[in-house]
């Protein structure tokens, strides 16, 4: 019953949070689903050499090492995957994909909209993956295929947040999240990121925006928060917002999309759930749809527990890289990848623009993008 | 357009918060039903005359009195509506049922179920009303309607509470309802008729009971709490609770059936609510239908505010009494009356049974009530 | 006990929905409260005769007109409330002013800034009100009272939505509100107004927004939706939205406040709930605090039904009118009057040059305001 | 900084989907804790071969076995981890313990209360742990920690719930769980006694029960539902109910205990929440605190992911095993244990007898229970 698996040997550069819940994925993806690939943890390098030994053996990495750009050029090592601070994510990909690896990659993908193409440029060629995990959470897949199945009809309403609150928190003052030369930008690459990918998925190409970005923090070099007005291509109009000084509010990353005919409510804090509203149920029994998305039914959930077991953040990692593996040697392309994230940026630029000039600015339309390269 | 209405003389007896609640009513149910009766506040009946001359005054009583056996008498009153400590209400609704007045009266109707039912028996003749005035909430009447059409199917389950958090409060030990001469009993005829009322009404009978009763301060001689297992002639299965020591809980009288179709689920703090779940929804999109019972296509709504805006309290005993006008001089009977409220009791008295004998209580069946009178 | 209470005398133009919310309050602030007035239901104004006599029957007015400037010069009347379509608010006011009433007026007060400024210059010298009633929501000004007290501390974020789902209905069409020359706006003047009054209330003022206004339907002339980024004078950034294009929400007027120190959250669907988040309490125990604001604690609550009864939509009217009636005589102000409404045009027009110029507009700040008279 | 670790080969018995969510925890808990112990997945044995080799290679474990009794007997075996159909619970883990392995075995215990005796005295000399895993949810432990610093005060109540809806499933007909010579009970043992060990944990011993026992399918010889009222040894009172015929509930595992200085409410669908009433905030800002259990300052949660990053279902027995680990070696008990399940089971006993004798049965108390050994 099980057939011949594909090695594939990874090496994973980065050593924090993210290369603990890569490291989960890669661990996990075999258990969970059958994707005729095996993937070998051969090799994690990062710069903290006291810790990297311990990480190493916690989950189980081949090797270590602290040299990135030899890593890169191992001929035994098949798949690249980038969850450093943002700075490095350019060099570390472009270089990966001019020694034909696989390239994984965190989010935001690159420091700006030019880096973002360049990097894009560069991976043609290579299968590639950008981590905006969210999209497969099972209910996020759910509100996907209802959109997509017409369940909402003409859609009228976007609205997105993602509300966290460590931004006052002095003890993290220090970190690379804070530090415009590591991370580019500050709420904005970490957080509206994730709903701009989400929202572009969901409803399609934004093509103008209105923003407000804020640092609330005195002496602080990135946003605390961003603010965004857009209107989609297919005519819905939106609000987002991203912040870091959301009290009480720990990851509410959450989206709410209105249709003619129908609507659904999502918030990462209750990732198993989606609500769901059917404008054509009966008036007397109309009310959104309290749907537990853990099965039967929903996309992913065979893979992991039964019905009413619920799974958590690390999973969406794990169907994340379950899908690529699926994609690898096919000829669909996977998403979301390099070129998708492109257009996170492009809305990120934009806003950039709009909060700079005060007023409302355009995201490059199809052929206009194509002009760009 | 408006037509001749028919003028209704109301003594109510009383000048509690019960008192303020059926003075609204009778204020308030011509402004929104039209039930081709007229309501005149004629004369509130109180012992306390200091605050009762500010209460006549506050709700427009024509008089006020304080020998409530005159009031009864009286030729110029045509209903009598009692709302005082649970042990007047026997000898009020027998005088003034052989005084040919209509009676409406507070809930528990009476000490034990032997004075129920010879109140029951004195009412026979005159129209009569038992303030169960939770059915009336339009939440608790579209879940009936569910019911009814056999959108939840077969039930097996039906679970109950009625938590209230004041019994531990010192400064409420003086107040009637801890009396057992004034009140008969605590949870028991104060919260736990209320949901018996209801469940009745939307399950039908109940055949058998185990209880447990219990009373948590020391000294005090009514109950505070009692719990409930039951079986019901449709061949589901219940419990119920009512307690005033549920720290954190002010009005939660609760209840949730499931059947083989579907499910329903409501509660009193949040009473424009009713979550609905339909089996017959396609699996993906399953989960409990969150409605706001505002309307449109919800009972009693219409009469009200439009969609979305919600009402209060004191909404359910304005339906309730314009539900009641509407069966004047009708052939229909009007329910909860007092033979419903017999049928409380009877659960009731079943209940003390098996506390006392600490064992299982059959409630007497209909054929076997019937020998009773 | 009862003191001598002034008459005041009310002619009331209007009679539709907000015609029987408002008849409610003249008839039930007696009730609830003792303000020292008594107010008597003198003349009912309408155009439409035929339903005018049934809703004088049903709400008690002593007399009907449909001359609303004879009305208005009536010496027996001493108060003038109007809750006509929009185009009507500024003659009438402005005339009844002259005639030295008191004003009451329904929301939006007028149809565009200037005419706001005009009425509130022409009832600077009489007692004014603007039905804004939300503020008077039990668990809202429990929300005031802990920003005042600084239970929020500095306020980064502020959220507000205003989402109905009626925009869509064909059945709707015709209605005044969908007329400019009656309404003046759509969304904006309808729903955008509560939430700017509860802003500027709750948060202090606006100095800058950038709009995105909307309209879904074809050939229709009033916006269906507006999206508002805003900065506030305390250093706080906002998101409003408003719109009848929100399917499955039937009146979700909410907001959400983030300050430094704790967070609060509400929906006028779930009106008698507050969220209160403290970021004082100990960690393992934060989480928003799920206030049911019946009491005891909370503003107005112990004028209605004991802790645990929930209010409904009206009892906002009820609360207003008491206020009201409470300061007059008084030497302070009662808000929100006319010219609180002047502040809520003043963000309106700013939104409306913002979506014109596709930039952000400038509030107008309180000294060039002065020069605007 | 890794020290030297014990290593513990493990034999697991059984393939099903409890087989997984332990092969799950013995192949994450190295990851996410530092127990100073090495699990190695050494050797599954089941009786269905064709599946066996699947399960083995998915979830690496280094060898197959299809006789459990020559597995026991194992040298290069350590550890005995029993998640069969619940007949072979007995005789395997006994035969364990007298070879001298660790013992693990899934809930329930035993198929009656005479078994479970034999099986703690035949494993009192082996480390041994039964997999109740819920006790270690984070929200329950946090639960837990709360009563024990008395943050509840006196209990007086105790409301547990355990909902699922797969009884009436056809396709499930056929399954071990309804077997009674497989399973021994249906809701009973295997709904409720996670409901009983968790309440017997949080709130002490029960010393009394009355039952109801019931089977809705026809022909079927496991119970489909079970309710109970009870009373604990510390003076409060409770309902129970565990049932497959809860349409619409996918695995509602809830409890709500209320004392004289707060409460909690928890329930399993929504795992990372507790709600946490605290009688000693002041009065309008009482309500209960929606608490995500995902940290900072909650059990557990540092080991997993940051704050606000939600665990999922299989978690529970990562941090079960983790704490077991932790105890061997040591002086103190890891629970729960054997002896724990007994516990479980002396409650099922008496509402077996209830159910019997349609009347209260005694809980025996700690001094009675000593006589049975």
């Amino acid at each position: 019953m099980t057939t011949l698996k594909t090695k594939l040997k990874v090496a994973m550069i980065g050593q924090g949070f993210m290369g603990r819940a890569h490291s989960n994925a890669f661990l996990q993806v075999g258990r969970f689903f059958d994707s005729g690939h095996e993937l070998r943890r051969k090799v994690i390098c990062g710069r903290d050499r006291s810790k990297l030994e311990t990480m190493a053996a916690q989950w189980e990495w081949e090797e270590t090492a602290t040299d990135w750009t030899s890593v890169i050029q191992r001929k035994d090592v098949d798949v690249v995957d980038i969850c450093t601070p943002n700075r490095w994510h350019a060099p570390m990909a472009i270089a990966a994909a001019q020694a034909g690896k696989i390239v994984l990659c965190e989010k935001p993908l690159a420091m700006n909209l030019e880096e973002a193409q360049t990097m894009a440029a560069a991976t043609r060629n290579v299968p590639n993956l950008v981590w905006f995990n969210y999209r497969r959470v099972p209910a996020v897949s759910l509100a996907k295929r209802l959109v997509d199945d017409g369940r909402l009809g003409n859609i009228c309403h976007y609205r997105a947040t993602y509300l966290q609150s460590w931004g006052p928190d002095p003890s993290r003052t220090g970190a690379w999240r804070f530090d415009p030369s590591q991370a580019g930008s500050g709420a904005m690459g970490d957080l509206l990121t994730h709903s701009l990918d989400l929202a572009l998925w969901l409803n399609g190409s934004i093509t103008e925006v209105s923003s407000l970005i804020q640092t609330f923090a005195s002496g602080r070099q990135v946003d605390d928060a961003i603010l965004l007005l857009a209107r989609f291509a297919n005519g819905s109009i939106a609000t987002f917002e991203a912040t870091r000084y959301a009290t009480g509010c720990r990851n509410r990353n959450s989206f709410e999309i209105h249709g003619s005919k129908g609507a659904v409510r999502f918030n990462l804090e209750d990732l198993n759930r989606l609500e769901f509203f059917d404008a054509s149920d009966p008036l007397p029994v109309q009310g959104s749809h309290n749907v537990l998305a853990t099965g039967p039914g929903h996309p992913y959930t065979g893979h992991f527990w039964p019905p009413g077991h619920i799974i958590g953040y690390e999973h969406t990692f794990i169907a994340t890289l379950a899908d690529f593996l699926e994609c690898l040697g096919k000829p669909e392309q996977f998403h979301p990848n390099f070129d998708d994230a492109v257009e996170v940026h492009r809305v990120l630029q934009a806003a950039e623009q709009s909060a700079q000039n005060r007023s409302w600015a355009a995201v490059p339309a199809a052929s206009e993008r194509a002009a760009v390269f």
